[in-house]
């Protein structure tokens, strides 16, 4: 199944001065010499004149291989960028115009990665600018870990570890340190880092048929950056096992190719090859942190995880150690503007990385029990009798509620309120403070939530919790209180479930039932007319919603033709538990008071 | 063609807590809450303890979406970023335990993206803490453009706009801003931002079976970032053309989601969806720019690409555009040390990006033609003598090298010789001012390079610029100067091209040359006597690669028994030319002598 790679790009041509065009238009600091197609260099916006004061440190290579190396352009890491077409060494005069952009009186430090092409174009080039008397110097990066030391010259690859050796010398240059001094970090640092890759995806180039050489359950071990193949196929594993493979491979005694011994300081870099998501980045750097400090005794002083030298599209990642000194930690750890170069990983790192405790609930009382049972006071024996009079209507009513549902939801409207009724009513015997009336409402959110799923568990959840809030603000509650409560629950439910009057919900009953509750105080009837002016009209409003489109939940996406002349049940049961407990309460104040 | 998803992780169920391990190994001012896999919170390592004297700003949601949100925890941005499974909210003891854990006297705001999961949980959290005495503020970002203005509650998703509002939020609270300008600031932000996303593939749940509802030719418009399939399907186009589409949507005059109009300042966010390459980001940016400034009239005031909010390992991208005005650009440009903000976007860009020009060549020389020749000096006569000499021995060496080559190489080293021999005679009598011995050097190298391709050309142009490098310093000429061109010359060419001695190349035959010729002058030998003792020296040198193994070049993928016996034709070659110049100045000198 050979296909041509999907891409979001125009002509396969233009990908690279494209690039380059999309890059400056997103980093002000950032620009590019005008010689496209041929020359396709980025440089400082700040550099550009010959007047640059400091040793300039150019790389470059084939693109392909983004945000290298126009992204790690910057004051702080390198001062220009010279690419190339995809995977192809960039032309002599296209890295001459860089030299000569930014070179000035301190010279120039050039890093590459060791391919033939980029030897011989930056070599040539070097060789042309000495000749125009501009100081040169060249550091090639080989970090490649994955294959025998090889016998002929070509050598081992260059990789990501060449960020960091850009980095190293970007620092050292930007400190004002001399040509030769720069050039001497940056090779001490290439000769102190390796890397090695593992491919889960072949990449495609820009207008060409992905290759199918790596099967579904294959991954590729020691892979290049230019789509050539690994230097083994193997099964796909879990990640920790590829880690401890890669980190093996390269800390191998055989091949010796870091001078790393136990005891040793490092750092890690984690890099994605251009389609890896960072979860699986961060999942690999969880691994090696430990594995390198636990197994291989090696102190980990910092860790880079991120996209910083990839392979187009191909999905995969490589590991990278350098080992670190001082010196190197001051480099790594200087600013820089370089918009590739990651954030957030310098500094020391503390000795273990240990979780915080979570910190303890203010209030323990959701897991108490009532020791003994507290005399209630007049309002507790009215708040006791509401509550369970709503309880006892609300699993009277299930049948009805799930008919509604079943018409209009998934029918299980009053097995969800039956479930929590039922649980109230078992609470309430043990756990409740009913002299407390704002803590009251507080447990019966708890109980709810603990019972009740979905979104009608957590709304009844969030109206007890903006209840108690609103209540627990006031020494003495009265009926005002309770009317304040009801508004902010309401305006909870609203805020985090998103409906208003109108939208079929429970809020078309408890909206009216506030708006005259508060109405009828105002107007200076008795608590008790008050409350049963308020219980009617939230009936009125539940069989109101026979007539409504739905806006919210389930019933948003049935015909509204089949809604016509069924309530709510949300509605209707928000209403009946309050009409319920509004009789009781003035059930109970006749009973006292006769 | 329905295939597990290959991912680099262990089990699917501990992708989440494992990545916050992994990034808190990344970044030391991170940390978590000890509470996984329930809680799985990531916090400013230096908020912890409850004494944070600054507005907290807590997002979260559902992971999968790395690197938001917890990513975008550092001073300046976010406090502390609650992560649910993936694609699912966090529960609500999750939420309340960031809460507790970041949340001083100044309060927090919860910035959340507009799911009915997010709502309610994040809600109930809010309700629960505000009860426990926190000040607690929420925003609640919608900003998809996609879809067409919902009759219901549903309402439009949150996606990576949700981004923007973070770092205006956190820059106001780090700015000790109070909690209700804190959320009144986020609220406008959230109020002036709309994003619209394209996929190329189907995200994957990890442990689970890749989607293929998307064709091999086809893009979604419009998606989610849930795997939600998209608005509509089409044709995948060119990024350009998709670019102009999502721009239409989202500055759509119909929905007027946006209160942008022309003459507006606006921001844009181009966002990877998890596995798009940045060279396509920046593509895209590259066009949006312009195709908003020109065809809308909207000044782009900042440029964000990268990857920011995911939906796990998809391709493809999302655009956000915010409309900006001073106070958002404050906010935006502020520092902030969160590690997965873009570093490099800040500050003013200039009103258009124009390409800088490339800086001219010190020398034009290689384009200029001698007007009139000039007469020779006796310097000059034998170079003339020695160029023409060497120049026609490679010719007649043609067909030999091509011979040996055919053996050992791709058959063509004569020709190649031959090409540039003949271009060197050629440009000798019009181009070379060969009184100037420095100067006709690097001439040589340019014919070379012009004509000659490959490695050979490129390597014999290095040669050539590193003798004119040594040879200008000196304004007398003699065999001295001439010995130190050659051993300047020998370590450019090792140097880029990677070759020493026995590793059956050129250097075989020059290495030897240069060592005798420098001995033999020390010794006292003449200059005829030491430069033709010099070439002897590299006939011997060439004729010795026939015992060698190949370690450069094509011939090193050829097994050594087929090597014997066969001289490398490079090394051949260069005793050729080198020899037949040493005998020319040896016939030179003569003649003039007698």
């Amino acid at each position: 199944m050979a296909l041509q790679g999907k891409k979001l790009i125009n002509n396969p041509d233009d990908v690279v001065t494209e690039f380059i065009e999309g890059l400056v238009e997103t980093y002000p600091g950032l620009q590019y010499l005008d010689g496209f197609p041929e020359i396709k260099v980025v440089l400082r916006a700040d550099a550009v004149g010959g007047a640059y004061d400091k040793v300039a440190v150019i790389s470059g290579g084939g693109s392909g291989h983004e945000p290298a190396h126009a992204g790690f352009v910057g004051p702080g890491m390198l001062t220009a960028a010279v690419s190339g077409d995809v995977f192809a060494s960039p032309p002599v005069d296209s890295i001459l115009a860089a030299i000569r952009a930014v070179t000035g009186t301190m010279g120039c430090l050039l890093i590459i990665k060791n391919y033939t092409g980029d030897r011989l174009n930056f070599g040539l080039a070097a060789e042309q600018a000495k000749s125009e008397g501009y100081k040169i110097e060249m550091v090639i990066v080989g970090d490649d870990c994955a294959l025998p030391p090889p016998r002929g010259i070509a050598g081992r690859r260059g990789l990501a570890g060449t960020i960091l050796v850009h980095k190293v010398a970007g620092a050292a240059a930007d400190a004002g340190l001399s040509l030769a001094d720069v050039a001497a970090e940056a090779k001490h640092a290439s000769e102190a880092v390796g890397t090695m890759g593992v491919a889960l995806s072949v990449c495609t180039l820009p207008g060409q048929v992905t290759s199918d050489r790596l099967g579904p359950e294959q991954i590729e071990l020691g892979l290049g950056i230019h789509g050539e193949p690994g230097a083994a196929v193997v099964e796909l594993q879990t990640v920790d096992v590829v880690v401890e493979h890669v980190l093996k491979q390269i800390l191998s005694q055989e091949t010796q190719y870091l001078p790393i011994t136990r005891g040793s300081n490092a750092v890690l870099l984690i890099n994605g090859l251009g389609a890896t998501p960072v979860m699986e980045l961060m999942i690999a750097a969880r691994k090696a942190v430990p594995e390198l400090q636990l197994e291989y005794g090696i102190a980990v002083d910092r860790v880079y995880t991120g996209t910083f030298m990839t392979s187009l599209d191909m999905a995969g990642l490589s590991i990278t150690i350098m080992r670190s000194d001082e010196n190197i930690l001051q480099r790594l750890d200087a600013p820089t503007k370089a918009p590739a170069w990651p954030v957030g990983s310098e500094g020391n790192r503390p000795p273990a990385k240990f979780p915080v405790a979570v910190p303890p609930s203010p209030s323990m009382k959701d897991d108490e029990i009532l020791s003994e049972r507290q005399e209630l006071s007049k309002q507790g024996c009215m708040l006791e009798a509401a509550i369970e009079a709503a309880a006892k209507e609300l699993i009277d009513l299930k049948d009805n509620l799930n008919d509604w549902d079943s018409k209009v939801g998934d029918g299980d409207c009053g097995t969800t309120m039956y479930r929590g009724a039922t649980a109230i009513l078992e609470d309430m015997k043990t756990r409740y403070h009913l002299n407390d009336a704002a803590g009251t409402v507080n447990e019966i959110g708890s109980t709810i939530r603990k019972v009740m799923g979905g979104t009608s568990g957590i709304l009844y959840d969030i109206l007890c919790k903006a209840a108690y809030a609103s209540l627990k603000q006031n020494k003495n509650i009265t009926a005002y209180e309770w009317a304040d409560a009801l508004e902010a629950s309401i305006a909870a439910v609203s805020k985090y479930g998103g409906a208003r009057a109108g939208y079929r919900t429970m809020l078309d009953a408890l909206i009216p039932a506030s708006t005259v509750l508060k109405q009828s105080l105002k107007a200076g009837d008795d608590p008790v007319t008050a409350f049963i002016a308020s219980a009617e009209a939230a009936s009125a409003g539940a069989e109101s919603t026979k007539q409504m489109q739905a806006k919210a939940g389930r019933s948003s996406y049935i015909s509204p033709d089949h809604l016509v002349s069924i309530p709510d049940p949300g509605a209707m049961a928000a209403a009946a538990w309050y009409q319920a407990a509004a009789l009781s309460v003035k059930n109970k104040l006749h009973a006292s008071e006769s």
